[in-house]
């Protein structure tokens, strides 16, 4: 990496934790400016968008990450339940180590839609399509039947997130030890394929 | 109600309205006075501890009302799992109504948590405590042990709130009315409590 590239990774990574913390309207230029280190000017000279454009690659960037570390956790497991627990298990951990500070990436941006522009807001729409269908293609592969894999999907991502929130209001990991143990206990409970 | 009363409360209703479109940052003491249609100088008056003091005021107000409307749902309906079914069920409504602006009246908030005050935090903390002791009343009285009953509050209400989420980024009641139908499911299938 040269020292343009250093600059707008840094750029990236600080306006992604800043949109984690406090979501958009808290996160200014300025700060996002002052918190990476990097030269004022260098700002609008790697994203000519200004905070918008900004924002959405560090959207990008922060969702990709989760994603990856969600998908080596899910690998792991040894079924579909164990999968979501686990993933529950690091989402606290996380949270934690954050000082309850950093919950989901996208959120804090997406609570605050009515007020973001519509690039902001296909973006978030997009990083939430995508886990997901993540969550459909698994399920699946566990043997559900395609609609009760969506609807399963749905309420999978629906619940941690809520949990997320929880967590962070509570400071407190219990809200998502809590929905990990019983989408656990859900999962084992799910209807198969029926087997010829 | 005298006309500072009026005043004071339509202050109070515009910036529960705009906290829960979009948050806390997003939302500026001169749009709350536009959009309430208040004189400047009232607000001051009213509320000498300013943004903050005004914002705890909404926030209560809005749970109130959220509350009210919640209870008269769950009261109605036949049983538990109807109950949860019911509330998801209006939450979707009510969000579809406002063309999807309006959510939880104390989630964007709740995730700026990194960048607003003590007194904005601790308000949002014991709405989502008050929440959650009232469904584990509401689960309690139909008849589960003490603990599952903690656990099914957290997980309700965990996968109520990322729903709306959902609902809200997608444009679309379709998480909540998934979430509400196997809330109903899975409330089916809760342990009871030994009859004797």
């Amino acid at each position: 990496m040269n020292k343009g590239e250093r600059t707008r990774q840094k750029l990236v990574d600080t306006t992604a934790e800043l949109l984690q913390r406090q979501g958009y309207h808290a996160t200014g230029l300025a700060q996002i400016v002052a918190e990476s280190g990097a030269p004022r000017g260098s700002l609008y000279f790697h994203f000519p968008g200004g905070k918008d454009e900004l924002a959405v690659m560090a959207l990008d960037a922060s969702s990709r990450a989760w994603r990856t570390r969600i998908d080596a956790t899910v690998t792991a497991a040894a079924d579909l339940g164990q999968a979501v627990e686990d993933v529950c298990k690091l989402l606290a951990d996380d949270l934690a180590a954050s000082h309850y500070q950093r919950g989901c990436p996208v959120a804090a941006v997406a609570l605050e839609a009515a007020a973001t522009s519509p690039s902001v807001r296909a973006a978030v729409e997009g990083h939430y399509a995508e886990w997901a269908d993540a969550i459909v293609a698994r399920v699946t592969t566990a043997g559900l039947p395609r609609d009760a894999a969506k609807q399963l999907a749905t309420f999978v991502l629906a619940s941690i997130e809520g949990a997320l929130l929880l967590a962070k209001v509570q400071r407190s990991k219990q809200p998502l030890l809590t929905v990990g143990t019983m989408l656990r206990q859900m999962a084992a409970m799910a209807p198969r394929k029926r087997s010829r």
